[in-house]
Formats: structure tokens, sequence, C-alpha cells
């Protein structure tokens, strides 16, 4: 079988070099362009010298040139700029697999709340959401792809099953969350050189993250409810890469520990990075490092009739360029796990 | 005037390095015995290189020797432990302030039920919570001072003023938290070598963690209740010193941001090592870090109707011997900042 | 073809971990036996929990049970015990491929001066020196692999070359090297919990490291001479992994830019883990983390007439475990490379 | 007596908030300007938020309006525009304390090669290195002092008095040294972005730092020579504060252990500063943060006849701020010590 030939548009920043990464280790996949409009004609080895020696280089992002040597774009570019990428790529017959926002809200309203103007708003009903635990099936024939954003795929995995199953309320959710700083990107400002992040940990975007409305969809969709309302804090902290999210649930009268082994089964029974570790074990950043991992647990707090689940993800890897690998895998017939182990 | 004569009971852990630190820069204190049974006779520069220079020696803690020569004991020692040096140096006159937990719980079967028998449970009593901001009046005659635990200093001191104005209800209150690894101890144990802990983040006893039935006593005092039930989960960042809190409130009718702002003037007016910031900016524990303060902001919700609270100390400092320090000036007397600026 | 029957013995330390992760991605081994004599029955995932989900435990060092079934013995083990396993494993006919120390030096006498008694001298002779691109032919045959130390490998790597051309002298070489944490393995002491090791950076064993007789014995190798005599000084930094090592070398009268790049073509022409920068690059540790790569560059100082090569690796992976499996791939007639990139 | 009325030029660095750390805590000193040209009219707090409730605001960098109300100047500007500044201040009889590089080189040539246009020449002549356990006594008198750089203070305290007392050769000596990432200033630049520098060590510069010169100078001096040639090579380490200097040394027929103690004991036996650990013992970056000592120690290998010294010094206090506090309390005649333990 030949292998997909892969473009990766916008790589020069840390889900860019995690993509190459996991794509150059990747059996049945070719890199066929990496664009960056900065570092057209560099050799990636110059942007990442993690790369040092491999024989690739940047190109200009011209769509034409690219989409007929090409069966997949994984958009690594700016909400905004991935909808106006994906817009003539999918008119080549590209499948296009983004790891911007700008396909994750169904809602426009809430789009241009959080994000501003829509550039292409008649796709929004096209894309399916890529949280490959959530949607496999639909992701089988998706020709547009919204990859989960990375607080999203730590809260959503380990609490949508609760709430599908009827085992927690959608009232009073509250997830904290703490990112290590490839989350900001590879921004150069700042709040973000290291003295400032070493020793530091703060609670930034409080209440108003462009996060929240993705969660709170998924978990609308989850409980088959029209909305639902969440409490989420993000923070940064001095790791490179993890996301730790601690979610704080209320248990209905359907709750029991027997349940939450079932719900978590029924849903996850085959999803190779799952991890559940059961009851009281729980889950820790360093585990999942550069892996497509989500890790999780949680505790039934009798004294408060609370339920809490931790979860750990790697941000870059299950949170951005490893989902849309995965993804990538799903929508071509390959093994879900091909280059993510 | 003399100078107060300080021994420290217990001086081998971070707490005990931090308290020389202070003590040593008091301009009205003098040490006048640091214990150690382990180091007995070593230099304290031995066990510390910071202090190299410093001509202080270990001795054993032998009450009846060191009593005649100090007005004030700090105990650095564990739990249990604290309370059997606390029953002979009170019979000795020597004021006691304690950083262990064996007076903080006003409850014996609370003490009982999270740390075990009590050595001393009749001086229970007889302990003034050491949170000065909450206690000072009550502190200047203290004969026996239980400092405050770590986590509850981070989240009493913002969380307390709005229940005691009845702007928060005591009923579905989150405490999320995250300390650096001092506040672990000293602790030669594998979960705390530095790869483990090096790019890594965990929760660790959900829900079931020693402080929390402290936070608990003391949101119920201050909301004036019989009982407050928390959510109270603790987690482990790569920092050597810093306590983040993130406190989810449900606001009551009497909310407003005015009243808030009131509510932490009338209680910390003059505090001088509170900074609250205010509506809507949020702390970092780097601000704060090797200082005495304790720097918090808030955020309404609106979308959710909850209030959202950041807090930040120095684990050692604020939360432990920055707070013992501040809490001995208090009680003889001195300027409650001496040392501590 | 079948694959390689890989038993790991001692395996759960750090370079342990980072076999069995480089293993598991291997496509022509199979893990056939984990051996622990402390964690004896427990799954791998219960010391490791990255590997949570893996079907593998550890069994006890039983040699005649497990020498039956494998090809290759990888000994993650402590030097001495290493020694102790090598012999019946080789009377059995497996290869033995030893990540200790007990077979890197030539001289019994340098053994004792540095490690004490030798458990089996007589093997010192069959033992080739682990390191790939010195030594690939004669490892091709080997029944006893003694793979090259951290601290040496990055330092023997980028010098070796220029002393066996003649290009730099072999007196007055210093290397002044810092190491990753993991270097000193998983050991529970307090000079490497977080505490002590985050925020710091401290020279140790300065002038008396055991890797010391082990960089001299092979630069002299390569020099052709009896003996070279070095100055080297590790430092402990707050990095979990990467040796970063700083060389200074007296060039000689042939010594040329081109006759160094002519050097490093002649001996690491086809190597596959060699990535010389060139002239006035400087390597970092980060761009090898997790990888098999030496990455290495190197200034001209007319001033002084000095040489210094800057060099970096990731001390568990071609520090340890990689060129293990690397030098595995070699012995067995694997592509070099394979379950390395 | 009254206090020193003291101006910072230059303040929203690194170097700028240690100063006023150290300022802020000083009994015989008052702050009576802070300049920032970018920052005039923000309260100090604003830039850096650890000062929250400092009542002091930025001032634009008049110095008419400024000299008039200060007795000293501190300057914490980039080179070039530090020398700009010291001429009108001088002139309106201001003592200048510079921590930039622009008065340290005696040379206009080496000045000129290593910095360009020297902007105030004819002030080269006038200033007193600013390295006061060895310049001590012409420090008292004068008037514009010119403050070691953080590298050279770590390397030139331990090795000066050996070379001075002939124990030590000019000859081959090699500095190997590492900084954390606040020795680059608060530059907002890719390089120094938190997940560029964490679990990452390089070498830069090298053989080519600016400090380069400043060391030769100085070592030269203290050996009594017309000129010293060494090798430097700084790198950069993920800590916040701490450089650790490595020093090789070719010792003279003159060297002896009670040499080398003598030659402390000569040259610091006053120095309080100066924490010489003795034969064997090394120091560690940790101990001395947010310190001003500079602690060091020393080997002798008997192997290769060199002698190794390892110094560390906290780049921020003793190597800039802490430094210029020290030497504006020998200035004007103050404990060398005020404001610094």
């Amino acid at each position: 079988m030949s292998k997909i030939r892969v473009a990766v548009f916008g790589a020069s920043g840390y889900a860019g070099e995690e993509l190459l990464r996991l794509l150059l280790r990747h059996r049945q996949a070719e890199i066929t362009a990496v664009t960056s409009r900065q570092n057209a004609g560099k050799p990636v080895s110059a942007v990442f010298p993690r790369f040092t020696g491999l024989d690739l280089s940047f190109v200009a992002p011209d769509v034409p040139a690219i989409a007929g040597n090409c069966d997949a774009a994984i958009l690594a570019l700016p909400h905004g700029l991935a909808a106006e990428f994906a817009v003539p790529l999918l008119e080549a017959g590209v499948k296009v697999i983004d790891i911007s926002a700008d396909f994750r809200l169904r809602s426009l309203a809430k789009y241009r709340e959080y994000y501003g103007e829509h550039p292409a708003p008649e796709l929004l009903k096209k894309a399916v959401y890529g949280l490959p635990e959530r949607y496999r099936e639909a992701l089988r024939t998706a020709d547009l792809v919204a990859c989960a954003g990375c607080y999203p795929t730590s809260s959503i995995l380990p609490t949508a099953p609760l709430l599908a199953a009827g085992l927690a309320s959608t009232e009073g959710v509250v997830v904290c969350s703490c990112s290590g700083v490839t989350g900001a990107g590879r921004k150069v400002d700042l709040p973000y050189i290291f003295p400032e992040c070493n020793e530091s940990m703060r609670a930034y975007s409080v209440t108003a993250h462009r996060h929240l409305p993705e969660m709170e969809q998924e978990l609308a969709v989850a409980a088959g409810v029209p909305e639902v309302r969440i409490n989420f804090v993000p923070h940064l902290v001095p790791l490179n890469r993890g996301i730790n999210s601690t979610i704080f649930l209320t248990p209905t009268s359907k709750f029991s520990d027997e349940a939450v082994e079932q719900a978590y089964k029924e849903q996850y029974g085959n999803a190779p990075f799952i991890r559940f570790l059961g009851k009281g074990k729980m889950p820790d950043t360093k585990h999942v490092t550069m892996t497509n991992f989500c890790e999780f647990g949680y505790t039934f707090d009798k004294h408060t009739n609370r339920v809490v689940l931790c979860s750990c993800i790697d941000n870059l890897t299950k949170g951005a360029s490893g989902q849309a690998v995965q993804n990538m895998n799903i929508r071509f017939g390959l093994p879900e796990t091909e280059g993510l182990l």
C-alpha cells in the first residue's frame, strides 16, 4: 500500500515540531511539504535543531502547488488563518486536519465571542470534532477534522462518560487545570522567558479562557442537554510539557463505583490511548510526557458528596499533534496507534 | 531593650533553615539554642551549608537546660513530638510557638482521625491559632501559638473575610492547591528525588489531606457556623517554594465588588503582609517567594455565578517560619514586620 | 526472520526504564525477561507507571531459567554484580551487553583502584568496549560488550578523532562536564531530592570520578600512546537528562580546520548517531534529549592556541541504554538505528 | 547621621530589581530616584510585582533634576549608555557606581574590540575596578566605580590570590563557567523563553565572550605581568540565579596547601563575603543564592599536576547589584555588609 502523503502547514511552532517528530516515525505516512511563510527556503533543522541532518526544508504555503501532492493537510496555523487555508485545500480534495480552534465550536456566535469573525462559517457544519475517543465513527469519513484543544482533551475525556451515563450532574462542574509552558506556543514574550516562569506558578484567563466554550459544548453533547456551564481556571506551571486537570463533579443518585467502571469501559473499552487508573489512583504528567495517552483516576468524597477526577496528558502530543496523527490514522483506515507508540 | 532569647527546636528541616535565616536578620531576637537530636554537636553549617561561617551548633533537645535561657521556643518538630516538648516548656514559663500541627485543631476527635492519639490534649484549649491576620489580638497574650499550616494559610486568608461578611456561601467551597516540593519537608524518599519531580505534576492525598480539617475549622469560625465542608485537592509542582491556591465560592445575594473590597479592608486594613490585588488581578508565587506576603485577587463569573479567588504564599515563609516569627513579634510586642521585610 | 530474544537484568533504575522504552519500540527484538530481585513478581508498571497497561512483570534474576530463552542479555546492574551475572550467561551462550563499568577498563589495576576487587578478571580480555563509532568492527562478533560510560561517550567521541589524527596533543587535555540528575541513578539520597538539586549547580568527585580512567584509556588508544592523563571535573545540573562536555585541547602543528573536518569525516562518515556541527556551532542538550545522537562542534582560539570542543548527549540514551541497543543491533547484524530513531 | 541618597538609573531589568530589593532593606541609604525611560510615570510595582505596595515610581532619567538630590548614582544601564550618564553625574559631584561594562577595561583598544566606540574615554583612568576584595582601599575614595562583571567576579576572586602569590602559572588558565538565565538580563528573545532553556544546557560565545578581556586584565594585574591569556567558555544552565566557575591552573614549584591557605588568608582575611571552603570542599550555587557571598574550594590533582578551583556566586547579587551596594558602602564609609546580610 502506498503511504499517505502529508503536508504540514505552519510548522514552525512547538506543535509543528512535535508533528514532524511523530510523522518521521510513522511507517505509513510521508511528509510531502512543510510550510512556513517566515522560514520558507530554510532547512527544518535551522528552526528545530533537533532535526539536524534531516533533508527537509520549509516551503511557502502555496496551496495549489502543495495540494496536488498530498492526501492530508495538517494545519498547525493560528486560528483564523487555518480556516483560510482549509477552504482551498478541501476544494482540492485534500483531507484537512486542523489543530487550530477554527472549527471546534459549532456555534458561530460563540466563535465570534471568543475569537472574532469566522473566515469560513459555512465549513463549521462539515467539521468533525477531533477527539477520537468520542467521535471515532464520524472521523472515519470526515473531510475536515477540528482537533480538540489541549485543556478540553484533558477534561472532556474523563468527564464526558460520567455525564453521558447520568452519573454526575451538569451543574457545578469545576475544572482547575495547569499547563506546561509549551502550551503558550513558541511565543517570545516577557511572561514566558525562563526567569519569569521558573519558580513561578500563576492563574491566567480566569473564567475567560478560549477553551471554555469548547469544553461546555462537548460536555453538553455528552450529557444530551442544550447547555452546560462550568468554571474553568487554567494556570501556568514550570514544565515544558504536560497538562494536569482536576475536575470536581456532583454525583447523581445513579453514581456508584461500579457504574463509573462500567461507564468508562463502555466508552473507552477499546481506546488505545486511555489509561483509566481506577478509584483512588492519581495520574502524573510525567507518566504521559511525549506519549499520546490520557491518564486519569477518580475519588469519591462522601464527606462533601463530590467526585474528583484527575487527568494528565502531554499538551503537545495528545493535546495537539499526537491527536492530529491519531485522527489522520482513523480517517485513512490505518491502525489508530501507528506512529504513536 | 534586651533582645528576645529564642530557642529553635528541631531545626534540621527546611522550616528550620528558613527560621534561622529569618532570626539571624531579626534585630530584636537572638538565638540561644538550636536543637537537633540527630545533629547535636555539629555546626549548623554542616547541615545547612548556606550558613557557612556562622558560629552556631546544634545541641540536644534538653528542655531543662534550654528553658532557663530562652523567652520563646519555636518548635519545628514533627507532629506528636511537638506536643511532648510543649508541655515542659510551658511549665518552665517559655512562650511556645509551634509550627507543627499539634495544636491547630480544636477538636480532639478530628486530631485523632487525622493524626492519631494526642500527647497533650489538655493544652488544646490553651492554644491560639497562629494566623495573625485573623487572631492578632488573642496572639498578643498567647502562651501557646499553633502556627497555621501552609495550605490553610493560603486558602483561609482570602476566603474567611468573604464568609465572615456573608458574601459567599459555606456550601460548595472548592480549594485546588499546588505546592512546591519543600512543602514535603527535607524528606528523602523516591517521589521527591529530582527526576521524579522535575517535569512532573501530580495530585496527592485527594480529599484526604491533613490540612483539610484545619481549613474547615477556620472557615466555620469565620462564617459563624458549626461546620463547613469543603473539597480540597493538593498537587505537587516543580517549584522549590510557593503555594498557589485557587478557591471556588458561591456568592450570596449580598455579594458585590464593593462589598468584597469592604470586607477585605475591614479585616486586613492594617495587615502588613496582605496584598489584596483587587478584581481581575491574579497573583504569582514568584512575587512572594522568600517573603511573608499573602497575595490574592478574585474574579466574579456571572456566567456560572461563582467567585474565584487565587492566592499565593511562600510555603516556608508565610506558610511556616515567617508566620512563626510574625506570631512571635506580636506576642512580644515588637513591630509585626521585624525581621520579615 | 525471528526476533532477537532479549533479557534485561536489573531493570528497576532509569537505565532500565529507558531500555524498556527503546526495546518496546524495536521491531526485531522481543523482551523475554526483565529481572529485579527486589521487584520480582510485580508488574513493570508498578515500578515505572509510564508503562501502565504493559503486560510484563519482573522476575527474579535466575540465570539458568532465563538463559535458555534469550539470545542477548543486557545488564543494567550495579558494577561488581554485573560481572557475576556475565559469567554464567556467557557460559550459556548468551551474548552479554553490559551497561555497568565492569568490563570497560582493560587494566585490572585501574579497576581495583577505582572499583575494588574484580569478580571475573579473566573476562576483561574478552570484552569489547561498547562505543560503536570507535569499535564497530570488533562489536560485530563480540560475546561480551562493555558499553561506554556516559561522560566518556560525550568526551571520547569528539576528542578521539583529533588525537588519532595527530591534530591535538595528548598533553593538557581538560574535560569539564555537566550531567542531569538521572546520571546519579534512581538514587534516594538527600543530595538528589528536588529542593537540593533545583536552582543548584555543583561540582563533585573533582579529579577523582570513576569515569576518568575510562576516558584516559580510550584517548590513549586513539592517540596510539601508552598513557594519557587528563583533568576531568563533572558537575550536577538541574536537568533530568543530558550531558554537556566542554573539552580543551592543545593543537599540534598539523591542526587546521580542513584537517578537523577530514578527521571526523574519516572516522564518522557513516556513523548514524554522530552530528558534527562544524566550526563555531555549539550543541544543546535539548537537541538530543531522548535520542541516541552525540552532537558536537568546535572552536579554535588563536589567542591562546587552544581548541575547544563542545559535546552533548542524552545520558540515558546514547550514554547508556540507547548505546546498549545500538551495540546489540551491530552484534546481531541488524540495522544500527533499529529502535533508535 | 543622615542617610545616603541614592538614585538608581535604568532600573527595569533584573539587576535593577535586585538593587531595589537590597536598597529597600539598607538602613543607611534611601532611594531618591529610580529611572526608566520606558516606564517613567509607572509605579515600580507595575514592572516588578514583587514590590506591590511600595510607594515608588519610575521617573525619566533627567540628570540635572536628579543629581541635586542624590549622593550616589548606581547605573544599571546598558554599556555605552552608562558612560553617557556618568559624565554629567560626575560633573554634578555625584559618586557614580556603574554596573555596566563601560569602565571596567583599562585599555581603550580592548573596549573598542569588544564593545565599540567608548563615549567617555577620558573617564577610564578615573574609574576604580569595583571588586572590593581586590580594590578596597582605592574604592574608599573613588568617584567612579566600575563594578566587576559576574563571570569575572566568580573567577577572579579564587584565582587572583594564587597568581599574586606566585603559586600558579599565568599560562594555560582555563575558566569553564555556567550561568543562570537572569545573567542574560530580562531579555525577551527566543533562546531565553522557558521551553528553550528548561531541560537545556549549552555553551555560547565560546572563547569570544565580553567578560574575557576583563578577566585577563585583572589576572595580569594580580600576577604583576603585562598580559595573561586564558580560555573562557560560558554556558547557560536552567537556573534563575547563580554562576558556577571551574578554573584549571598549573601550579608552580612554590605551590603547597599551606601556601594556598596563606595566600587566601592574607588577601581575604577580613573580607566578609568570601567563603573559602578549603581543600577538597566544593561550593554549590544554592548555598549563595540571594546572598553576596563568593564561595570556593580547590583540589590539587597530582596525577596531572593541576589545580582545580570551583567557585559560586549569585550573578545578580555578588555578580551585580550586591557588589554595587558593597562598593557604595565602602565609598561612603559604612559597614561593608550593611543591607547585604
